[in-house]
């Protein structure tokens, strides 16, 4: 179920989305779900309560994938929350469960993420109609091309009557494997802010400038790079990243005139946050202005980070307790589904470990005992939250 | 006379060629001299001792540019080196001149420098017949084009009548400037060193992945460059650049698995350059072991120093002195036709001040001033060069 043969790419309202909704759609439809796809092309499955409450408690992730993904970034959540359900079935849960599998998290086509679950959570910005892919169709022109009504986009949130959601998703990262856990509960989602910065000296021939006449804009670049990574090592859970320089001329034998360098800094401590992004700026600007280069910067993104919600967390750590494993907590470096839905709903999310930290790569793998082990931790989480509305 | 109309590029054996071969030729001509193109494409022209001695001192420089050149690179050099033959007449000059207009210096159209100079030099290797230009034009195809024959390329080769050579050329760089010195004897021409280098991590997300996990080869370039800077500012007179750097995948939020860069590295003192090679190397292949990441490295070229001719440029050095001028000598960083001649004659090089240093550029410029400097320093060095073969 891929665009291209040979690897898996599935974009948002790709013509594969129609296979991965077909497939699911039998397996909820023969677990006795009723199911439908909304104006934002996620598909949703209802298994009703016994006692005929409305109320319900909502699994998922998301559907979509990257540009030659692994097979479990996203949809492992999905397959996971189909054995939840079955699961509930066998202690009689006394809740609905609405599965979400959302159609759109890494905003591939659009360069806008999460527009699957931005429909669910009833933040939908009507302005993202308008937006283009690469082959100039708008959003509203692939929802129709998939056979979707967008004039129905707000019949997609989520009613009152949901009473929580729980992402299981792969750690996507090397935090569970370096400490030898299978998985582990996520108290939040980091906060994070991306900005762009130019060192603009001037290019000069590298034979004939002296060191002491050059406005070198990459060594500048390079001298603040250090820096970067030096706080972020220094600063408890901070990430800081340059993961993206361009220079120009970019020959060997001219000095760098320009350097434009992505800075991306995340935290689950928004005031940590901010102070190292301040740190970095001034040391950015001190830099420039001792080396006579002009610095210019652009702000490109500022996420406040998400807490996830306290009770429902709780169920999940003493879950992952009552199966015996170790009651890991861990903070999300990434963004998830479940950072826009804990705006609408208190929200949840179960990571399972990531082997080599690999993801979205076509190495990305996952362990059995892994899955075995979140398994037995839904059948805990599910009693718990069936205790609470028995 | 220039490929592209609104700027000037003038490649080897370019169509415009021509129109400089019949200016210059004309100029040649109503001085008296003889002239004749050789199979290199280099235009020369000889003028006759009074006396009938065919020993002869050689001026001139290049008259092809890179793209988008300046209009005094090279093309000034053959000018100057028309009006001293015109010193030269007044003085009654002993000896014969030969102006050669070399044809290729840059190495734009086929990647290689020096065709012209390696002609008359006689170092020019047969194998440079078969290169390609980006059109799939061989050099031999290209000398035919010109209406020339590859197979005289041995006629080209100076005979032992050659006395000298002397080139004036532009600096280039920002050194006479910030001296406020009009023009300086070249003691030497630079060697250098260039070497690729490749750092090679792990590409990670720049969410998930801490800090203390990660191998980042940017982080890791960068604190190279750090140290390569450094280097060079504490070693005198010598020139460290890295001027081209490559990160794979290049994303702002992907910590960067791969950083291929380039150094260069440039000293009149051999054993000084090879030291600072040396250091910087065991410099990078400590900082990529510490790092856990690997370190190849692909040596694209290395050429010694050329030193000048002790007497002529002890001439050129008087000469300045004796017009009133600071008897200023300069390193040259950049090579020169006259790094070709030296292997094959006693060659001296006088460079002309390069306002703001700026060089194969449009808006590169000479002062009217340092023009007039460099043609009484012409009288004063011809005076010299007469009364030694007087």
């Amino acid at each position: 179920m891929t665009e291209e043969p040979g690897r898996i790419t599935r974009r948002f309202l790709s013509p594969p989305m129609h296979q991965v909704h077909d497939h699911l759609r039998t397996r909820m439809q023969s677990m006795g779900m009723t199911t439908s796809v909304d104006a934002a092309g996620n598909l949703r499955g209802l298994s009703r309560s016994a006692g005929g409450t409305l109320k319900h408690v909502i699994l998922g992730s998301h559907i979509d994938t990257v540009p030659d993904a692994g097979a479990f970034d996203g949809v492992l959540g999905v397959a996971l929350a189909l054995e939840w359900v079955g699961l509930a079935r066998e202690l009689e849960f006394p809740l609905a469960i609405e599965i979400i599998a959302f159609s759109d998290e890494e905003g591939v086509r659009f360069g806008v993420p999460f527009l699957g679950s931005r429909a669910a959570a009833g933040s939908f910005d009507p302005a993202l109609f308008a937006i283009q892919d690469s082959k100039g169709i708008t959003v509203e022109a692939a929802i129709r091309e998939f056979g979707l009504d967008p004039g129905e986009m707000g019949k997609a949130v989520l009613g009152k009557d949901a009473i929580g959601f729980v992402e299981i998703h792969i750690e996507q990262g090397p935090v569970l494997e370096a400490s030898s856990c299978s998985v582990a509960a996520v108290s939040a989602i980091v906060g994070q802010t991306r900005i762009n910065l130019e060192f603009r000296g001037h290019a000069n021939h590298a034979g004939t400038t002296p060191m002491h006449l050059r406005q070198d804009a990459l060594a500048a670049t390079a001298e603040w790079i250090v820096a970067v990574e030096a706080l972020a090592r220094n600063t408890e859970g901070l990430v800081a990243t340059v993961g993206k320089i361009n220079v120009e001329p970019n020959v060997g034998n001219v000095v760098p005139g320009v350097a434009q360098v992505s800075l991306e800094v995340r935290n689950a401590d928004d005031s940590v946050r901010a102070a190292a992004v301040g740190e970095l700026l001034e040391s950015a600007a001190s830099i420039a202005n001792r080396r006579g280069i002009t610095l210019e910067r652009k702000n490109k993104l500022e996420h406040p980070a998400v807490p996830m919600d306290e009770r429902l967390t709780g169920y999940l750590t003493e879950a992952i307790e009552a199966v015996g494993l170790p009651a890991r907590t861990m903070i999300s470096g990434a963004g998830h589904d479940a950072m826009v839905m804990a705006a609408r709903v208190p929200t949840a999310m179960l990571f399972l470990r990531s082997p080599g930290g690999i993801s979205h790569h076509h190495d990305e793998s996952v362990l059995e005992e892994d899955v075995e082990a979140s398994l037995r931790v839904g059948h805990q989480f599910l009693l718990r939250l069936a205790k609470q509305y028995a």
